[in-house]
């Protein structure tokens, strides 16, 4: 490496320092807006969360990091290659793997930010608070012709971005490459396509078998003690709160303050059981991933989750495959009964199991249980790749909702509020998105049939609520990394292969022929 | 104005919106540290506060800003007149009185912002982080010896800065005025000289009457019920908790996330009463003044406390001139004793009135009642500005402070831990801040006056729990104006005069001749 190399390594390190702290700072502001903010500060709020915004997009594109990315032979072969050391052959070769990541990284973000236009990214912005407002008050009206003009505006602006952006394959590749960096569209309309063939006979199986009951979840469970539940949950798994803190806000979410300040929050519902703790074990499983990137990487932009579809698979192995499966509630049912006292006398672990994992076919996503949850997703994700090729117009959006409701889950939502109407993303122009949810329950079953492998029976570990090898395996073979690999190197060198819903269709058959007690 | 003037005073704006921005983003900061933050992420916060104030340092001392106040004509006249309009005599005339207040206020940062050279900030902020550990192993051991070289140190930065900033009549003038702008070493040396000739007589007067019993505020006070009987305080004086809120921390304290975000802190002794409420008046003081600033300055630099002296006059007025009045606690000792029920039966107000307001020569500042709070003050304010001058030693502080707390308090403290170690702030550097806390009970007493000659009876309005006259005048006179007055400006409309102890003296005389029962 030459002196000049070496200054600007130093430069891409500052300005990923700057831009990392600017992140956490405007966390906590987010965070502070979400948890305990007086309702009068919304405006100033917003006002703060623009400055950081536009300070750390200045950095990104500042002329200097170019520069300095140029000077170390970035170019867009880092990107392009899944394995860093292929990807990285024009860079210095006497730095570590994790300067190499560091600067693939930067390169990542900045080459995207000096793409689009800036006027584009401030239409952009300016657009969604205005049709996000709009959507608000068009999903309470139940009208959707109201909101279809700042759809259709949002649509065009997102393919003005797309071309900006550039592509090779798809557009929408422009697109997913935000949240799921190196994935393709062609790959998870496969993966889908294939998921959907096995999910729909599956759906329809499980709903002309005998009905679970799951009344017992609508008994009255007082916050406090749900509470104190998800504490106890939390301490087994490993969370750990000198680096952590768990709040209330409306929607639950994980966000990192700092490298050692990773906060989750929770919603309680007195009289539904499930809302409260597989929020608190959902987020939980986000929060474990940002609390165990390794030290060497604390407060660079490699101390993140290296996409969006693994950081959901490690929310959602927590909170489905360990989290609702008869060994965790062999082991935490008995603590229940104890925080409410009487309250289950008549429930017993079977019956509970059973009872939180009841499949039945609603129009609603977030309410979805697993096996419906990801032929919403799909729902979305066909409708919106098509809508960025321009294969289907805005107008036709909630006839086609209907039409594919009908065909994935069998039945069709009475208003568009309750479809077409019902997601707040597309509203700000959140397109490539949707698609990481179902990405995570995929992968997540990829990650645990391997760690089964190594670990012995995983079952036996929760049973037993030994969690700590689960986390270890986690931390070593994951969240150690963070985004040192990407989503493609950490698939191969886990699984030794790519995308695969085999295992999450193999999961949920094994899973759900138990409790329908089918074959 | 010029066009080119135009452009300026845009700039001027647009800088000092980020720089507020930025700042209520920092308050974010700070507040989640002291109040939410877990354990692990100090290190992240002190990071992120880092940044934040080197990004407000880069905006005022940049050449933008600096060519953009020349070419308006802000010059040194500007902060060395007490009016605006004769300061601003160089500046467009065809602009509003805010426009020049707020360049007044941006130059007055800026100026003494690159008059400090960088390393000398550096080496103050790194000193002052290792002495202020220093300090608390010191204090912990008492050991002044092992703090003395940190002191001697940090003294001789802040020597360095006084001849840096510049004075023209005492040194001390140069660290005063960073949080009592426009006001003089002499007029305060003065000020206190006569105060001090009236307390001291005061005090031995106390000391030889009969003493008054508070054992009862050592009963049981279940927090719950201290805070709950606080957010009826609070919302009785008109803190709206829609532009605020109300947590615990350590050290109790008010801060601006916003405009329309103003939170308090305060704590809670179970077995101490006068902790918790007298905390929260206190505090409620210092936020009502900033939830008063008029909504044509909201997001400027303006919009804040004119002087550390003027703040303070505002929480010290309602925690002591009104929170520890008779009349105050006619009104809410009746809901104090619903609170606790039967915890307080065998105290009337009058017994309440005078156990709060117990006086006693003692050696901790913070716990201080307040007619001997000043003294405290005074002892540091003639040793620091002794120090600044180098007509004493910091090798001599310890036989310095015992010599100077004879004199004015009558007692000697035992240890250095409970003398010259007590205070935090010298430990990093703060010189020129503690002659604020009196000047708030000096010009509080002042502004008392004229509001009684404008209201009528206090004590009556106080009496029947309406508050509202009281703060309507002070937003009125005080709040209103944020800094477009400066501190003298404001003393002189309000009272047609300048400092003067004597409002404050009377105060005390006629309020503690009642408790002691002398004439």
């Amino acid at each position: 490496m030459t002196d000049k190399q070496q200054r600007s390594l130093e430069t891409v390190k500052k300005i990923d320092k700057e831009v990392t702290l600017l992140g956490h700072i405007g966390a906590t502001v987010s965070w502070d807006q979400e948890t305990y903010m007086p309702e009068g500060a919304v405006e100033g709020k917003s006002q703060q969360a623009s400055l950081l915004s536009k300070l750390g997009h200045q950095r990104m594109t500042s002329s200097e990091l170019a520069q300095a990315l140029s000077d170390l032979g970035a170019d867009d072969t880092l990107v392009q290659e899944i394995r860093l050391e292929k990807g990285a052959s024009h860079l210095p070769q006497d730095i570590s793997i994790s300067e190499k990541a560091l600067i693939r990284s930067v390169y990542r973000h900045h080459s995207r930010a000096v793409k689009v236009p800036e006027k584009l990214v401030t239409e952009l912005s300016e657009l969604g608070a205005r049709a996000q407002n709009a959507w608000v008050k068009a999903r309470k009206a139940n009208d959707f012709p109201m909101f279809q003009p700042y759809l259709e505006k949002l649509v065009d602006l997102k393919r003005q971005e797309v071309q900006a952006v550039g592509y090779e394959d798809h557009p929408y590749d422009a697109l997913l490459d935000e949240f799921e960096p190196g994935m393709k569209t062609s790959e998870v309309t496969q993966v889908f396509q294939g998921l959907r063939d096995d999910l729909v006979p599956l759906v329809k199986r499980i709903a002309d078998s005998p009905q679970v009951k799951d009344d017992f979840l609508e008994r009255t469970y007082p916050i406090s003690g749900q509470e104190s539940f998800g504490y106890k949950v939390l301490d087994a798994l490993g969370y750990d709160m000198k680096r952590g803190r768990m709040d209330i806000s409306a929607h639950p979410f994980t966000t990192s303050l700092g490298s050692d300040d990773v906060r989750i929050t929770t919603r309680y519902a007195e009289n539904y059981f499930k809302t409260g703790i597989f929020s608190i074990i959902h987020e939980a499983g986000h929060g474990l991933y940002e609390l165990g990137f390794s030290p060497d990487i604390k407060d660079t932009g490699l101390a993140t989750g290296t996409s969006l579809g693994i950081h959901e698979s490690q929310s959602r192995t927590w909170e489905n495959m360990i989290g609702r499966s008869l060994p965790f509630w062999n082991h935490f049912l008995p603590v229940l009964k104890q925080e409410f006292p009487g309250l289950l006398d008549d429930v017993d672990t079977k019956a509970f199991f059973r009872g939180i994992n009841k499949v039945e076919p609603s129009y609603i996503r977030v309410e979805a249980d697993e096996v419906t949850y990801s032929l919403h997703i799909m729902l979305r994700f066909f409708l919106e790749t098509k809508l960025i090729t321009g294969e289907i117009q805005v107008k036709d959006l909630p006839e086609l909702w209907r039409q594919e409701s009908r065909d994935l889950l069998g039945i069709v939502p009475e208003t568009d509020s309750l479809g077409v109407l019902q997601d707040v993303h597309w509203s700000f122009g959140l397109f490539g998105y949707f698609p990481t949810y179902s990405l995570g329950n995929i992968i997540g079953a990829q990650f645990y049939q391997v760690m089964e492998k190594d670990l012995g029976s995983i079952d036996a570990l929760v049973e037993a609520g030994n969690f700590g090898p689960i986390l270890g395996w986690l931390r070593t073979n994951i969240h150690h990394h963070g985004s040192v690999k990407n989503a493609g190197e950490l698939l191969q060198d886990i699984t030794g292969g790519g995308l695969d819903a085999k295992p999450f269709v193999a999961y949920l058959k094994g899973k759900y022929s138990g409790v329908y007690g089918f074959s």
